[in-house]
Order: structure tokens, then C-alpha cells, then sequence
């Protein structure tokens, strides 16, 4: 932690590249586009993922695992789906190596040659509705509601870490029902769980909406995302929600007898969020100093830390504070105590900053012989000396308060930079000069959208749940229009 | 649940087949040795990795996730290790499809052929140490202790459920330490965790000892493993942790600096289990009418079922056992109540058996005048009606009786198939006729275990740990030996 970080205003890009990096977060692997996720960052993930996975669980899903590899012929069966998807992707051709004839080196086996090419995973869809086949007969089995945990790839050419690498770590739901009312109210429950979990647990505001065709996932009648709002003025996707109609059904000739025994298709949705949730988690509260992280998902929320001079001094802090740490881990509250005596307390507390540990508790002689400590917030940078009575307490406020105090500044940051415009001009004036999202009328054609994200790189991010009819004028065609939509700049 | 399942005794294999599929663990996949795992299988997986994850982060190891993908040339860099795993497995030489020229089909775009071939990570320590070599400097960062979570790929010829698929999810830990004893303890360590785990939660009693160096892992100066005993007499290797000296550490160049200045190669472990435990569990404890799991295991601890002819008896009964269930669930308990209409008592009695719930509560019209329910165990297929005061006292009591019998019958069984032999002759004929271990005396060359093993199928198990030094002769060539050795045929 000698190294300082590159500040936001000068370079945002920068900022968050070595950030990543010196928090300790994950780097680049010797493996084109694919990250290493080290310990610090996969702990965040692993405190992410159970937090989601009780909220699927209490929805009514089970978890479950399908292949990893798929074959080729597979995607060709939901044609706008291969579109989409099956292009990009990693192709398993053989499945042997052998040694060179000179002994010298390991040689791909041409006699070991695949008949049918193996696709990895980009997404399951196809390999998972080749088994609902199997499983769903009868209404009775229905609804099934199953999410997997898994790796996924895309082949992607510029790839940055958590926002967009080749492997990822994601979660994917993948429902079946017996009507279309259903499926569609399972979608829009599941965007409501992924908005939920982002304001929270990541105090991430986020936006519920609907894709505009352009937008959608390959393969879906509706797509519903929660989008975010970086430092940066980017918007960023933070999670997709889908009403599959009967598409994947038909590809894969899926039907169920009804109670009155007629064979119907069934009716599907499939949703995800993955490891760029971390992208998002760090560039929604991180300052220039490092990491912030919302106390519900910090792996170390107090970090504690001796100042002393003589061995005698930490000795008796050592023993003050391990009774302090037994409180505090009583009380749920997850603590760490660096008496390391290999790094000075500077070094520690800009090491706890740039890591986002939520609350620093120092501990000095003076403090023992007064019965006091110093608290020092990470979201605010403030300090202040309490009194050692009663400590959990005021920690479990404290850290309650942080929490809202993140989701409040962003939201307040947000807000900020939410700009109805009518015209052309002031779109461009606006995307250039401030960001965020632009709320805009926009007469529905994908023509419309393209032109105006070729000219601008703004792209309609949502066409927000719950907006008021409106009469107005496409500020790119200026035919007629009855809802704003909302634009931005995008990860 | 309409079929009956093959019994044991007249084809065993079959069984477990049966079992697998008919209690929804598993199932194959559209792809060749590749399966899905069910809800219902999964879920049990589920028990298994939170409590192996507690013990890992108990003894100080924290998760990290790394590539999926493996450079090719990775593989060549440690001699043995390439031997032993870089032939057969998957092969990623293409990164894009494209639509065929007459449009009709999705082919391998041979313009995205890769410069270097990427595998797919048939284990990990290459990539694993390629990244160590980064984040070791100091004996300040030792030991490191990590352990991923993920699915790994070997292409296997003959594959079954769970015991030898082509992917499987396992842990694998890779620890790098600054001493060769440090490292060999931690080796030992975490054989002592498997073993904790194996016999604690999945009541499995385990052997542990010590690999021959014809069955060590490639690359491996030791390995330790938990050998366990199914039902047939066959034996099952359940988890294994090598101590692989400085091996990776020199083919990838990781050296710290000592506290003395001096620039050394770190030593190192690794360490998995899979979910081939999965198979071993199913085939430790479960017979002739379905699954029999261990109540730490069990994904349900007690299911309950209402009896009744008539709506309102169900009413009486629904309002009854809402109370209970309330009661057993805030006593930490896993129920499931299945009123459902649509099945008979007698199906789903038989539905739970299969599944291998512990615990199955039925309450009829006579229990409601009488406050007594039926409790019957899965373990011992016995019944009794008891009052239903402190159901939940009486329900933590049983279970933990059931966990103990299930270890305490395996052990009986187990413990009855170790078998002490003197002579090829009796060798064969245990073998043959009885199964199981067999402790026998052997030369300690590679040589008499090839030949015994081309003659018998049987293989050395292990040397088993903390037996005494015995003198006697290989029953193979008859020449000196010092200690006794288990062999048994293997899954």
C-alpha cells in the first residue's frame, strides 16, 4: 500500500483498474480476458451470494447444476437465441493431448477429434430446457423454479475486470409455468428481488425497467433490468430479468397435460446477475482513497487496531480488546484485531481505508487509562473519541447508519443526474457536458434508437416501470411519443 | 415412485443406478458422461459444502476463484503432473462459430483459431501457482492458504453418477508454506478434516494412510487419503491431500525471501474432495426401499404427514401441525409438511422412504383424541406412537440417535470386512468369496503391486496410518516385509 491511487476526477477508468488491482480484489490471469477473483474480492462475492441465494430460496427456488459444455447443435434450435449468443463463444474440439513424436512437447491428438463440437456454457438456457423435456409431464410439476450457481463464457474482445471478462461468475434462473400471467409475474418478482438486494445490501439505487426491443436478451419477448448510476455518470446494467414466452418451450418441444388433458407448451423466464455486481459495488461508493463497502456486505466491518509504544502497553490493549472482540462477534458483528507489530498503525489505517473496512477502532494508552476509543467512519472520513461502555451497540448503530448513509448519498448523486431534455440539442449538451441518465421522448423505432446511439453512444438504458403517459415528441424524429425513456451512456 | 428398485444382492450396481435416478439426485445429460445434478441431489450437496467451507475457513483457509482455462503449455511445466492429467481432457482450440455459407447450419469459424490451445482445467495447480509466483515475495505472505469451490473436467471413457463423471464439482486447496514441515502438517491437517467431515456429517467411517507412490497424484511426493468401504465390499476413495514438496514451486519459480534474506522455494499441498461423495454416501447407508441419509445431511429431517377421510379431520390436523412445525423449525430442525390432495398416505410414505428422510411423522383422527402421533425412522424402519408434548425434544434426541447408528452399523460393517492374510492363496480367496480390505504383507515395490493388481483387480488402498511395524513376508514374492497394507478391489 505504498503506491497512491490514481484520483477519480483525473482518470475514472484508471482509477478503478488500480483499485481493483490494490485492494486486492482480482487481477489478470495469464488467460486472455479471464480474472483471478483473490480472496479479499471473492469474499465480497461469497457474502453477495448468500444473501441472494436466501432470497431465491425464500421465492420458492431450488438450486440445481447442468453441464458445462453444450452442444453445437443445441443453439441452433432457438434461432434468435444462436444470434445472439452461440457466436462468441469457447469451442471444445478434441478431447485428448498427446506427447509430440520428438517427446519434446504436448500436441493436441487429431485420432481424439469431437464428432459433434462442444460449446462452453455463454449461457444455459439450452442445455437446461433439454432436460425440462424430461422433467415437467403434467401441471403438477409445474411451476418449476430452479436457479444454478455457475461459470459462463463469452468470448469478449476488450474485456475489464468484474465489468466485463471472458469467464464469469453468475447465478442464472431458469422457471417454467403453466400460463402466461405466471411467467410474466415470476420475471417481474425476480427484478424486484435483484432491485431489492442492490439498494439493500450493495445501498446501490437502481432503476426497474423494461429493454426496448434493440436491447433484449436473444431468445426473450420482455427484458426487465435494474440499472445503476456510476461516479462517472455511466450507467451501468446491474441485472436482467426475462419473459422467454414459449420460445425455448417450442425449440424444445416442452409441454404439459392440463388439469382438463390437453398438451400445452409451457411458459418461461430466465434471469442473472453475476461478478460485475463488484464492478458496480466499487464504483458506486469508492472514493480516492479506496474501497468503501456498505457494512452489509464487508468482509471485516470493524477492523481494530493498537497504538503503543512499549511491549507492556500493547499487552494490556491486547487484553482490553479481546474482550471487546468476544462482544463483538456475540453480536454478529464481524471484527478484526491487527496487533501485527510488522507494519506502524499509518501504514495499517491507509491499508483498512483502501480495503473499505466500514468502521476503525484505535486503541492508545491514553485510551486505556480514560476508558475510551477512537472510532473513525469510512464513508465520512470522520473520527471521534467515545467511551469504551456499550460498544456493540453503538457499532451496530453505527454500522446501520453507514448503510443508509451510502444508499443516501448515491441516491441524492443519482437523483442528480437524472435531466429531462426535449430537443436533440440539449440531449447532446447534456451527454456531453453532465450525464447520467437523459430522460427523453422517443417514438418507439429501433431506427431511431440506433441513429441516435451512432451519434451519440447513448443508448436507451430502460423504459422505466411505472412512468406517467406523456405526450411529446421523439427528440430524434419528432414524431409523436408517449413516454420518456431513459438514456445514457452505458458499461 | 411406482417402480421398485433392483434389490441389492441380486445386482448392486443396478441398485445404485436406480437409486440415483429414482430419488432425483442425478441423471444423465444430452451430453456424453457429463450430469445433471436435481434439486434433490443438490441440496444434499449443498450440506456437504457449508460444512466443509465452515471447516476450511476454520482452520484459516480462505476461498479465491481462478481460471477455467489453462494455456496448454501450463501443463508441460511439471514433468509428472503433465503424465498423470494433461492427456485426457478437453480441448478449447476455436473461439467463434458462424453461420454456414448456404445458411442452413452454425460452424467452427476456422479464422478464430487459437495460437495456443486452452484446456479445460482438469485441476489447477498450473494456473494456481502461475498466479502464486505473483503473490509470493516474503516469508511475510506465507503460509497462504486457499481453497477454490468449482467444476473440474477429465474425459473419462466409462462413467457413472456421481462416482466418475466427465465434470464434477469439488474443492480444491492449494496451500504454499515456508517449510517442508509446516507443509507436510498441513497435508495431514486437512486428511484429519476429510476425515472429520467423512465420519461426523456423512457417518461414513474412513481409514486414513497413505498412498503407494503407484497411486500417488501426478506430481505428488505423498499422498494422504480417506478410504471408506461400500456395501458390496468394494472400497472408495473419498478424498485425498497431497504434499507435493517444492514441485510446483520450482516448474513455476515461486521463491520468498526467508527472514534472513535468503531467496528459497516455497513448499506446498493440495487437496480435494468432489462430489463422488455424493456416491459414497448413497451407497454407505441406503438399502433395498430408497435413500437412507444421515440427519446433518438430510435436506428434510422430518417429514409429516396427515392422515384423514375428511376435509374438516385435514383441517384439524393442518391447524395441529402448523403449531408443530413453528416449534421444530425454531428448534433448528428442517420439516416439510406434505398435505397435498393429491397423493395417498401410502405413496407418499413410500415417496420419503425413497428419498431417505430420518424422520416420518403421520397423524390421523385417532392421534387427535389421543395427542399421540406416529414417528417412524428411516434407519431401522421401526414405528412408534407417541404423545405429542416436547415433540421437539424428543425429535433433536432421535436424530442424533439416528446419526450415531448409521456410523455405528458402517463401522460393524466395515470393521467385519477387514480381513488379515497371510498367503497369495487365502489373498485370493477372501477376495473373491468375502470382499473388503485385506491386510496383507507387501515388498513395498512397485512391482508386486502391478503384478497383484493384473492378477486380482486389487489395488493397495492405503498404508494405513499409525499401524505398528510388523515383520512378515509380501504374500506376492514373499520377500521381507515390515508392514501390513490394505488392498481391496475399487470403485
Amino acid at each position: 500500500m505504498a503506491k497512491r491511487l490514481t484520483k477519480r476526477e483525473e482518470d475514472y477508468s484508471k482509477w478503478y483498474n488500480e483499485l481493483v488491482i490494490t485492494a486486492d480484489l482480482a487481477e489478470n490471469s495469464g488467460v486472455r480476458g479471464m480474472m483471478v477473483i483473490k480472496p479479499y474480492g471473492y469474499a465480497i462475492w461469497e457474502k453477495m451470494q448468500a444473501e441472494l441465494d436466501k432470497m431465491f430460496k425464500d421465492t420458492g427456488h431450488e438450486n440445481a447444476y447442468f453441464p458445462l459444455l453444450i452442444p453445437k447443435s443445441y443453439f441452433s434450435k432457438e434461432a434468435s437465441h444462436v444470434d445472439g449468443f452461440a457466436k462468441e463463444c469457447a469451442v471444445v474440439t478434441h478431447y485428448r493431448l498427446k506427447t509430440s513424436d520428438d517427446g519434446k512437447e504436448i500436441i493436441v491428438d487429431e485420432s481424439a477429434k469431437l464428432e459433434e463440437e462442444l460449446i462452453i456454457r455463454p449461457t444455459s438456457e439450452t442445455i437446461i430446457w433439454d432436460s425440462y423435456r424430461k422433467w415437467i409431464q403434467s401441471y403438477r410439476d409445474l411451476p418449476l423454479l430452479i436457479n444454478q450457481w455457475a461459470n459462463v463464457l463469452r468470448w469478449e474482445m476488450r474485456t475489464r475486470l468484474f465489468l466485463r471478462t471472458a469467464e464469469f461468475l453468475w447465478q442464472e434462473g431458469h422457471t417454467a409455468h403453466a400460463t402466461e400471467s405466471e411467467a410474466m409475474e415470476e420475471a417481474l418478482k425476480m427484478q424486484g428481488v435483484y432491485a431489492d438486494f442492490a439498494e439493500n445490501f450493495m445501498a446501490m439505487p437502481v432503476i426497474k425497467g423494461e429493454k426496448s426491443e434493440n436491447e433484449r436478451f436473444a431468445g426473450a419477448l420482455n427484458t426487465y433490468s435494474i440499472e445503476a448510476l456510476m461516479q462517472d455518470g455511466k450507467a451501468l446494467q446491474a441485472g436482467t430479468s426475462h419473459f422467454l414466452g414459449q420460445n425455448f418451450a417450442k425449440a424444445f418441444d416442452v409441454k404439459y397435460t392440463t388439469k382438463e388433458g390437453k398438451q400445452e407448451f409451457v411458459w418461461a423466464t430466465s434471469w442473472g446477475v453475476s461478478t460485475r455486481l463488484m464492478g458496480a459495488l466499487v464504483m458506486t461508493h469508492s472514493d480516492d482513497k479506496g474501497l468503501v463497502l456498505p457494512p452489509k456486505l464487508a468482509p471485516i466491518q470493524v477492523v481494530i487496531i493498537p497504538i503503543y509504544k512499549t511491549e507492556e502497553e500493547l499487552q494490556a490493549i491486547n487484553a482490553k480488546v479481546e474482550k471487546m472482540q468476544r462482544e463483538l462477534k456475540s453480536n454478529g458483528i464481524s471484527v478484526k484485531y491487527d496487533n501485527r507489530t510488522t507494519h506502524k498503525p499509518g501504514w495499517k489505517f491507509a491499508e483498512y481505508e483502501l480495503k473499505g473496512v466500514p468502521l476503525r477502532i484505535a486503541i492508545g494508552p491514553r485510551d486505556m487509562e480514560n476508558g475510551t476509543l477512537e472510532l473513525a467512519r469510512r464513508d465520512t472520513l470522520t473520527k471521534e473519541i467515545v467511551v469504551q461502555d456499550d460498544i456493540s451497540g453503538r457499532i451496530k448503530n453505527l454500522l446501520d447508519e453507514i448503510q443508509t448513509n451510502l444508499f443516501d448519498r448515491a441516491l441524492e448523486f443519482r437523483n442528480g443526474l437524472i435531466t429531462e431534455v426535449n430537443t436533440f440539442d440539449e440531449f447532446v449538451e447534456v451527454l456531453n457536458n453532465k450525464g447520467g441518465f437523459i430522460s427523453a421522448h422517443w417514438d418507439g423505432t429501433a431506427e431511431s434508437e440506433e441513429q441516435i446511439k451512432n451519434k451519440t453512444k447513448a443508448t436507451i438504458r430502460c423504459i422505466p416501470s411505472g412512468t406517467k403517459d406523456e405526450e411529446g415528441k421523439c427528440i430524434w424524429s419528432g414524431k409523436k411519443s408517449f413516454k420518456r425513456v431513459l438514456f445514457a451512456k452505458a458499461y
